[in-house]
């Protein structure tokens, strides 16, 4: 099959201005590479946090977009388990050393060469994506592609704590935030059997917490109802990147309960080592999950018809869907569909 | 067996004063209550805490002594395992409600209403003293009963991390202090098969380190000294309870790698989002261990010949010991020995 050069995409070329369109040319197919044409894009607020250089100075041009759903149209001679034609998604990162321990232990999304999507590479709002083929996921038939594309990035990153710190039907769960990763950690946390409590500070989304697999709702900024929790989780996913009452959300967890967090604080957490000391309790984190995590999950969500909520926009309207993102209005999950002939 | 009432022991009448002698009722013995004759009994950084109310108001009378080892001189008669006679130790907690989901789940030592054994309770320095059954542990024959008193402890705080945090002889720790407990860390990770690095800030006690089972020794002063083992150990157990350069230690950490507290910090940490994130990392903490951890140990202790160094003080002179400690002397375990004999 023919992979015509250059590739067609949009790209931020400074910080905080629009995308404008971009083509490039990726040079030749690497042995371990696998090309794939984008059917659909997820839209991560870490794509924001990227393409406006909210972690340092990146190096532009940027063609963001890392929750990539597509089919195969170009195979390296050294490439495994995919074929031309099938389809597949793309995550956070797009190639990992294959060779330090983490690699080798099964855990690449933990390598410290690790290659992000979307850093120091080309990524998915565009007409063709590559990566190598670990990351290259293989979709179920019963997932809805134009739907998906947001669990290989924010799906995996509240969905593999569950796998990787051994939470159990029977632990009771927190998930801080309803947005684009706490929409699908609720969905997750109900579907893995849990008792599921979704904190908020808005009280208009009550209800839309109970649809999306919420057993309780306690207004995060309501210290009696903090209070009224205190010493009931497990496990309290935090799925927000802003700084919150640590103390009052330390108080929730029960003995052995762990504060998890997945979004970049803009500053240092203060912890107190009493309700750690006490309680045998943790605070930790994690990034994206693993490949096998990813396939995992999508045979979970599968199996459970778990889905993102999403709002569609075509790619060609890339900036109007980082506006309403840049604007809090996502509910909850974008998806760019691919218009590139149009384009 | 009679018991004589009442006990003689040495207590503290107020915070930061000499302790005096002082005798109490006992009053009568609990169906589930053993009482033990002491003939050693360690002293513990957190007798100090306590007696001083460094953590707070404390309810004087106080008769510290929490590591204790003696005999058993009378047993409830709802009392199990324990016989008349048998050498035996008690810790930190002397009891337990045996029924919440900590105690049912042989967590005990996370027991909301555990009672601490010289906090509502007087303890070990003392002729004799009483605990729950649960809490009094036989001692193995093949440890001196003059020097094991600290293990039940400073040694099980130590010990319990590696129980249940899942530590294998692979793993490389990091033990932050050589003190009363970081020179028994040190021997249990060696014994535990572990690569062990203690870091020091007083470079006196390099060769000690190495002598306690240490494979390295790293000055948490000497940034370049730090910067040369980021990224290395998989456990960094901090056995002080001042506040230190958090960042750097953080730095020292692998991936999944857990910074792990068992000493009362006096004012909150500072935990950057990032490294926890980007490396899966934790913090966390334990209190003392359980009764099943201190059987554990005793046996490990017993089969790899592990006792505390020590010091050791006939009780008469409780008072010069705990000065020893609060000058910062103890190398690096105080044991008192009875003498109420002459008392």
């Amino acid at each position: 099959m023919s992979t015509p050069t250059p590739i067609r995409a949009w790209a931020a070329q400074e910080a905080a201005k629009p995308v404008v369109p971009f083509s490039y040319d990726p040079g030749p197919l690497g042995a371990e590479e696998v090309e794939i044409r984008v059917e659909h894009c997820g839209l991560c607020h870490s794509d924001l946090s990227v393409i406006d250089s909210e972690w340092g100075p990146m190096p532009y041009p940027i063609v963001g977009g890392h929750e990539v759903i597509g089919t195969v149209v170009a195979l390296g001679g050294s490439t495994r388990g995919l074929k031309l034609g099938q389809r597949v998604g793309l995550g956070w990162l797009s190639g990992s050393c294959m060779s330090c321990p983490a690699c080798l232990s099964g855990q690449p999304q933990l390598c410290r060469a690790g290659q992000p999507t979307i850093i120091g590479h080309h990524g998915g709002f565009a007409e063709r994506v590559r990566a190598h083929w670990l990351w290259v996921c293989p979709i179920p038939e019963a997932l809805n592609p134009a739907k998906v594309g947001p669990l290989l990035c924010g799906g995996v990153t509240v969905f593999s704590p569950f796998l990787n710190f051994d939470i159990k039907p029977t632990h009771r769960v927190g998930v801080v935030g309803i947005g684009g990763l706490g929409h699908l950690a609720l969905k997750f946390a109900r579907a893995w059997g849990c008792e599921v409590t979704a904190f908020t500070s808005s009280e208009s989304k009550r209800e839309e917490a109970l649809q999306l697999g919420a057993h309780h709702v306690v207004s995060s900024v309501d210290a009696n109802a903090m209070k009224a929790i205190r010493g009931r989780l497990d496990m309290v996913l935090v799925t927000v990147n802003v700084m919150l009452n640590w103390k009052a959300l330390m108080g929730t967890l029960a003995p052995n309960g762990r504060l998890h967090l997945v979004g970049v604080l803009p500053q240092p957490m203060e912890v107190e080592a009493g309700p750690l000391l006490g309680g045998q309790r943790s605070v930790s984190g994690s990034p994206t999950g693993s490949r096998q995590d990813i396939d995992t999950m999508l045979e979970f969500a599968a199996r459970h018809g778990i889905e993102p909520q999403t709002e569609h926009f075509p790619m060609s309207r890339l900036n109007d869907a980082l506006d309403h993102l840049r604007a809090g209005k996502a509910r909850y999950r974008v998806v760019l569909d691919a218009d590139f002939s149009q384009a």
